[in-house]
């Protein structure tokens, strides 16, 4: 009865100090998130600090977060491991990095020739995408939601004209991933080269192209010192998702609500990142063609065509690998085939006729 | 004095409770929501109840929200005065329905001939739409925020071939707003009749043609029984945005941490409204087709040219109103130019070339 007492008096007194701060009164949950991105970059490394200071004023500050930009914490690609391990509860970085680990991973960032924005969050949300992310991402620990995409990118930055699939031969290009096998089909050279390290290698000749992202991420690397001539579109990423991926065992020990905050986040940031991305790009292209000389050029349908045939059997293989992978690559050629097809009826048919009327 | 020593125990009182039911500490937001869709409607009705209950969700209830569809607490079209007056703090509706009381409402839903659903999403978030959007609500005690998208829509059911602009006139077509000020210009008469009207008069042959969204949507309207052509891409809503307004003086009083949950919940709910849309489109159209006996058919050059033209024509009707209507379509317009030769270099290059490769 004493102790009863005691803890009753211990009980109000907590209370009346809780009616001062209410945030106080839930134990405060620590988040460390550690991201695959430069400080401060922007298309990348901006959205996903920004996504880190959202989750805090979302939850009033109850979650306690802490955030690492690539290296501040752990190298940009070891952020997997960290959350997968249960050192850190999330990651911002993209998926396809891990395709060493699984091939089913590279489809929830991007593939070539595969789903646009639009398509990729069509399949995501309502056509069995999340689904199919959890069950790969549940085999690792982790439990993964879109937080971002860069869109269509730019096909890259080379120092020569690209007329036919020939001329690819014998490149030697920074170009990670899928898209990467996809050149090294046609006889170019792929190299793996961080992005802090792209630059030096273009200027030096080390490298004779190179692709990045679109004009607003590009812009601020400076290729066109290098490479002149900046090729549309890009068949390699055509709608690159960024990943949110969270230590499964911490998220599931979240409430409700909480799950609920993080989904809302991570849709919020999804959209924005890309609406970032869409609101600069135009003016980016515009000052690197009119301020730095730089010639946009459209990849012809031969080398399409090349690219193709090439992206079709590097999709293959990667879709051999296990069960989980055909399954997982199965859906994504169904519904690239079902989406794609609206995509080009609606979306891509109205801009084509808008804008061939509107530039008479 | 004893007045002091009363509330003082009182809130200790108070407090205490506080300790068994955490959620009850902080008093309730009560939030009336009033729409213009029906009650379970796909693509509109369905999202507009999902981001209601979301929003009770991310607030662990203290957000005490009441939804009504259109016609359960005002008609569709009172909404506005609704939530304006501060009977209701929220409606879910489209703007461009007010364009009667302001014509600048009309280009954040859509106007003939402007953005897509990527184009106005870049634009409200980093381009000074909402900015924009922002003032003119401002100015009716509103405050708005996007809710869904319905992407772009279908060009209508026909019940004859549009071959050229010439086919248009005499024509009773369904077709409300601006896009039916564009019909009028080309000689059809333009109907307006709320959506559970539709079929009927299509049925009777009191109209000849209408509009509604896409195949998703569409096909539960059954338009298929009575006109057959079915034509793609419509110039009149190219990505509608739906609209989330609520009243000014309730916002302005909302914690920051609320605003940022409000604002969260509908970036959300404006991604997987677009997102169930471009899901089911596909899908549906392939039924409508196969099922139903429609007619797919592609509105030519010649009738896109004459659209064009009296878009145009619209579009500066409507700029003229007075300065705040200026203001907002010269931002459109130029937004329009900026952002839409981005989609044509990226998106619409991409998708043409992928789908020109797969369908090989």
């Amino acid at each position: 009865m004493e102790r009863r007492k005691f803890l009753k008096g211990a009980a109000i007194a907590g209370a009346a100090s809780t009616l001062a701060a209410p945030a106080l009164a839930q134990s405060k949950i620590e988040m460390v998130i550690v991201s695959s991105w430069p400080r401060d970059f922007p298309g990348l490394g901006l959205p996903a600090q920004r996504l880190a200071e959202r989750i805090g004023e979302l939850t009033d500050g109850r979650f306690d977060v802490q955030y690492f930009a690539s290296g501040e914490r752990v190298g940009g690609f070891d952020v997997f491991d960290e959350v997968a391990s249960g050192n850190a509860q999330a990651y911002n970085s993209a998926d396809y990095y891990w395709k060493g680990k699984h091939p089913g991973w590279a489809p929830f960032t991007a593939i070539p020739f595969g789903m646009t924005y639009t398509e990729i969050d069509a399949w995501m949300k309502y056509g069995g995408g999340q689904e199919l992310w959890d069950e790969l991402a549940a085999e690792f620990g982790l439990k993964n939601l879109a937080c971002g995409n860069t869109g269509v990118q730019m096909g890259g930055w080379f120092n020569k004209e690209i007329e036919s699939a020939d001329d690819l031969k014998g490149l030697k290009m920074r170009i990670p991933g899928l898209g990467g096998d996809v050149m090294a089909k046609l006889g170019a050279s792929p190299i793996s080269v961080p992005g802090g390290q792209i630059y030096e290698n273009l200027v030096s000749g080390a490298i004779d192209a190179t692709e990045w992202v679109g004009p607003y991420n590009d812009y601020f690397m400076k290729f066109y010192e290098a490479a002149k001539f900046y090729y549309w579109p890009g068949m390699h990423e055509p709608g690159a998702q960024i990943a949110f991926g969270m230590n499964k065992s911490w998220w599931e020990n979240l409430s409700k609500t909480d799950q609920k905050i993080l989904e809302a986040a991570c849709a919020e940031a999804n959209a924005h990142t890309m609406a970032e991305t869409n609101a600069f790009n135009g003016e980016y292209l515009n000052r690197l063609i009119n301020d730095h000389g730089v010639q946009l050029r459209e990849f012809n349908d031969d080398v399409y065509d090349a690219f193709g045939e090439a992206a079709a059997e590097v999709i293959e293989e990667a879709r051999e690998f296990d069960d989980l992978s055909k399954k997982i690559y199965d859906a994504v050629l169904e519904k690239r085939a079902e989406l794609g097809a609206w995509t080009e009826l609606s979306d891509t048919a109205y801009v084509q006729k808008r804008n061939a009327v509107l530039n008479q």
